[in-house]
């Protein structure tokens, strides 16, 4: 930190601005030009100064407002201007968060940048359901993985190698393929008795639990129907 | 938060004092007592009031000074006093943190507690690596594990699930058994020329940060012989 680096790719955290880290919160302060994804919320962008510039690079699910070559010309465009820029992105930048075009961009651009790492939706899903992610004896291990692939449908997961591996499935974009994805893992081996959850705008007043088996939980999220992002969990620590 | 809860079981981050959440940082300057892991560092601890007690309940690796069942014992004697209690742990506390025998005792004791979620070490270390742990058609996962297990030896992972599920390794605990984590991979058939690298005490001023494959770490480490915490990558995305 602080050794004339001007661009920094953030992670802002779940949702709550409170859960920001304080190195974040401090750079939020200081920043020119903010480049932020959709769905960092009002209270987050709140900590801009008033005269920092605001751009919402945001790519809405099925949406094709920013691609990511045009998101990452203003990045390049933004460090290029002298300014203290920040990219702002949910969670951490490093899980699910498409940084490496970007890293390349400003690489490429022979424009230095720093990361600033964020909490991970799953920890923070982990958090609201008071349930550790591993449990000895239990869950050795902790598998993130995306269940929305570039198609729209689910990623080519090896999904016996996922159902044998033993661990909790922390399952991110997985709202829309959970039918699917259920399928797969059951037909792997993973008994549909395994126990599960959702949590929908986590960390948010919005924030919605749900808990159920693996069998189960398709059908009561297709009945609550949430518009959200919602991080599934997946596995026996979860009982 | 803020609901009459007095307890509250958080994740102090990777390492670094600015690197904790904003509402950590909070409760850390209200609280009454801490009780704290030994890897929890001064400048984080001196964000605690001058009144607070501070107690190291710290396990030491290979040590014996405060077993689990006592920590849980001096939780639940702190919360029974009223006091404003915040258990102090390194990382997310939900990702290799012993929370559950933790949040079993309070909640068998009566107490009410949350827990505030931090940033897990894989994600500092991939931030100081600049490395995204995933990447769009190279990494589509990342498996979170632990290196060492209860009899001190390599826990019974299912090594050839893991070699075969794709995505990016994150193993925690693992610098004294990466010899034998190496082989078991390979064995797997995962490649001796897979990128991997290792992070000593990530985002802190004494950090240290290598970068072999999976062939040459263990060798490269041997000889660096790193006494801080270390965490392991290994994937594709690290190339």
């Amino acid at each position: 930190m602080e050794t004339g680096v001007k661009i920094f790719l953030a992670g802002a955290g779940p949702g709550s601005a409170d859960l920001l880290t304080v190195r974040l919160a401090r750079l939020l302060a200081r920043a020119d030009i903010i480049l932020h994804d959709s769905l960092i919320g009002p209270d987050v962008l709140a900590l801009a100064r008033p005269e920092a510039e605001l751009i919402d690079v945001g790519k809405r699910c099925g949406g094709k407002a920013h691609p990511q070559a045009e998101i990452c010309r203003l990045l390049v465009e933004a460090g290029q201007s002298g300014a203290l820029v920040l990219r702002l992105k949910g969670g951490d930048p490093m899980i699910f968060g498409r940084a490496t075009e970007e890293m390349e961009a400003l690489h490429a651009a022979g424009l230095a940048f720093e990361v600033v790492p964020g909490v991970t939706a799953a920890s923070a899903a982990a958090a609201e359901l008071a349930v550790s992610l591993t449990r000895r004896d239990v869950s050795r291990a902790v598998h993130f993985l995306a269940a929305h692939g570039s198609e729209g449908g689910l990623p080519p997961h090896d999904w016996a190698a996922l159902a044998q591996a033993g661990g909790t499935l922390a399952v991110y974009m997985g709202v829309r393929t959970l039918p699917s994805l259920a399928e797969k893992l059951m037909a792997a081996g993973m008994s549909a008795d395994t126990p599960a959850a959702a949590v929908e705008n986590v960390s948010l007043p919005s924030q919605r639990l749900w808990r159920a088996s693996l069998g189960a939980l398709p059908g009561l999220l297709a009945e609550a129907a949430p518009s959200g992002p919602v991080l599934l969990l997946i596995g026996a620590a979860l009982g």
